[in-house]
């Protein structure tokens, strides 16, 4: 196992890779920006390192001053928690260069899934199913529309460099088609530098189903079960369960197998979620895989008894995974996670920065919170907008409900507003307590937010 | 279900159960002391009544009034939590008088199993081990030195009425008889109203090991594992895990066989716990049962993904448990509880009341807190001295061990003493790392706090 161990994030990912750390006995290494030199992960750290101002281009994205700060104070690895460098194939290469572990997959892995085309191709060909979609880049809206004739309308069209909603456009109507496009191709280009794009068949009211993966150097490869994430606002996760409530033993196996013939396909290694829809009669079909760890690891945690940045840790260091010999995990219980974000509900989620007076978290039986503040806590405006989350467990689903609310009714945040208020009404709502939401749950059922 | 349940406790059990009430949408009665009026538990019922001052004597102790503040409130049952009337069987009968449920067993069960001497022979009658002990109360020293001729030295001699080690004295040498003899009837005469003794061979370096069990009116009896609790300070325990690191497989289905006997040779109702004690070679022999949820019973949850609290609330308004279909048990990871008393462990662990400064727990995975205080709560010197429990869970013990000490490096309580120094020193004990502490630990490996 490493001895030291640096960590190139803020924020709640900061502080639970300092804790997995810790409790294997890895000394710890922040990295900060001067807006965040008085949080707590930085204190919590064993040594601390400053990289910048508060602007993440001057600071949390500057790979040569990540990779200085790793060098003087002696860290062997560098977790890149997610967001940030976690899935630049340019940051996992320059850690390699200078004899630094990336706790994560091979630069080449990333580049390989990142490019979401060129991701979709792999997937195609190890017959894992895929939307129907353009081989490859739509280079102009003549291809495009070819395209969505033959698929048959609605399509969608994504920035291969995409990510989080960016360059993605929806097309129901031949119409929209000229100027989605070209939208979609400005606003890739903006945010990531690339504006090419792909087309997909879109397919309707899908779920939004992804399979948490993991591989060793030992060639053992398994599924966490699977994640639902689709209660999403403009393709922002907003709550996360496991498992997910429509999916039966057969189904999970069969997505289980698909992921696991994915992972193996990349020769990858360490911790990934395979993306996937899953449309009303059961069919799935490979989204995207994700080349890190992501936000709603917990619910996986949680219904396995799993610690996924732990396995990280001891993948990268060369150790196998501790959990291979409980694998294939059935889902013990159920878990949800609410993302607690400091953003105003009533006024379209804009961003609500701040001091934070009073921070109560909920606690007792099947309640988490993994935050990174307390009462006094300052939010900057500088970064997402995320607070906390809060992860509730349960022996099934409806405990997980009633759980839920219980604990959200006790979660006491005072001085900014946040999406608490959000949650207590979706634990309100028939569809979604149903377990029937689909990715335009919020559109539909929850439309007064948008 | 209840439409609304009297909590006739406070501090951390009355929370519990309040939270256990609320997701199951029953409103929740507080009856407190005045010392107790600005607790959180009471803020946190839906409905609160004063039941008398800050003597327990005078407030948690009088029926009448416990029983009046149900009948004004229209409350349809009580859970008495732990201590106090918990086990109490005039309190019992006198609900059932009212036409208010007991949330726990029968009087009659409380009164056979909380009579030592009487439970012991149904046990022996039912074919449970027992240890070699005196057929009933022993009168006089000459009785008693017969038996411990008997049986051989050393023996323990024990009130039939006590509980907490009250009236408790280990005998290991002829001429400490009569003095101990003496002594342990005085003490029980004052502790209890009764001053008969029984005596017991006493089992040199055993464990305690207890069974959880949950019993409903639909015939259903489990046993939800067992729980050690070798860990003890003058037979209160201090700190408890699940499962026992002395158990295998064949052990504990034959405690669980021991236990479910025991349940149904008194007809037993909701939930319970059966004490053995294990000896070095693997012999069990039972203690005594507890009617009524006890302070570690969130290990027990943790490992098999269950309520005890809801349990306790199902079976009491005659649903069956929801749990059965899950039974038998096998332990799901880990799970350890440290039992973060206001006492000072630098100096034999007196009580330490006064005012919390700075209450800030620890989070993250595998951590649960069940505290019923925050920054500036008051410990008040009239009740027992328990702030906080700690509770860990983790795919191993191993993991569990070095989470719990994460999480109290973490854990901050200023403006009191606590036992939080005391904890962390168990954890840096070989003996009690490897899985091997016994009821002596605490004299042998950590004398100097005593």
């Amino acid at each position: 196992m490493f001895k030291k161990v640096l960590i190139a994030n803020r924020g709640e990912v900061a502080l639970r890779v300092m804790r997995a750390c810790k409790e294997l006995g890895v000394k710890t290494v922040a990295v900060y920006s001067t807006e965040d030199e008085n949080t707590y992960p930085v204190q919590y750290a064993d040594e601390k390192v400053c990289i910048g101002p508060a602007q993440a281009a001057k600071s949390y994205l500057v790979m040569s001053n990540i990779i200085e700060a790793a060098r003087i104070t002696g860290a062997e690895a560098i977790h890149p928690g997610y967001g940030f460098l976690a899935e630049n194939a340019d940051f996992a290469r320059a850690c390699v260069d200078n004899d630094i572990v990336f706790i994560g997959p091979s630069a080449e892995c990333i580049e390989r899934m990142g490019d979401k085309s060129s991701a979709r191709e792999t997937m195609k060909a190890c017959g894992v199913p895929t939307v129907p979609g353009s081989d490859g880049c739509i280079d102009t809206v003549e291809e495009a529309r070819q395209f969505a004739e033959r698929v048959g309308y609605p399509v969608l069209i994504k920035a291969t460099a995409g990510g989080g909603g960016k360059g993605m456009r929806e097309v129901h109507d031949p119409v929209e088609l000229e100027s989605h496009y070209k939208a979609a191709r400005a606003e890739a280009g903006a945010a990531f530098g690339n504006d090419e794009v792909y087309l997909e068949k879109l397919v309707l009211r899908p779920r939004h189903v992804e399979v948490q993966v993991l591989a060793d150097d030992f060639g053992n490869n398994v599924a966490l079960c699977e994640r639902d994430c689709s209660v999403q606002r403009r393709h922002q996760k907003l709550i996360e369960e496991a498992p997910s409530p429509a999916l039966t033993d057969e189904l999970r196996r069969a997505m289980g197998v698909a992921a696991i013939k994915a992972v193996r396909a990349v020769d990858y290694r360490n911790a990934g979620t395979i993306e996937f829809l899953l449309d009303t009669t059961g069919k799935f079909y490979f989204m995207e895989m994700n080349t890190r760890v992501q936000v709603e690891h917990p619910v996986s945690e949680q219904i396995t008894g799993t610690d996924i940045i732990k396995e990280q840790l001891r993948i990268a260091s060369g150790e196998p995974m501790s959990c291979a010999s409980r694998a294939p995990f059935t889902p013990f219980g159920h878990a949800m996670e609410f993302r607690i974000n400091a953003e105003d509900p009533e006024h379209g989620f804009r961003p609500c920065p701040g001091t934070i007076t009073r921070f109560e978290p909920p606690a007792g039986p099947g309640v988490r919170v993994e935050a990174y503040v307390h009462s006094g806590s300052k939010i900057s405006p500088y970064y997402d907008s995320m607070v906390a989350k809060l992860i509730v467990s349960g022996q099934d689903r409806e405990e997980c409900l009633a759980r839920g609310r219980r604990a959200l009714d006790e979660f006491v945040i005072e001085g900014i507003q946040t999406t608490l208020p959000f949650h207590r009404r979706v634990l309100d709502n028939e569809v979604f307590c149903a377990g029937e939401a689909t990715t335009d749950f919020i559109e539909t059922q929850m439309g007064d937010v948008l």
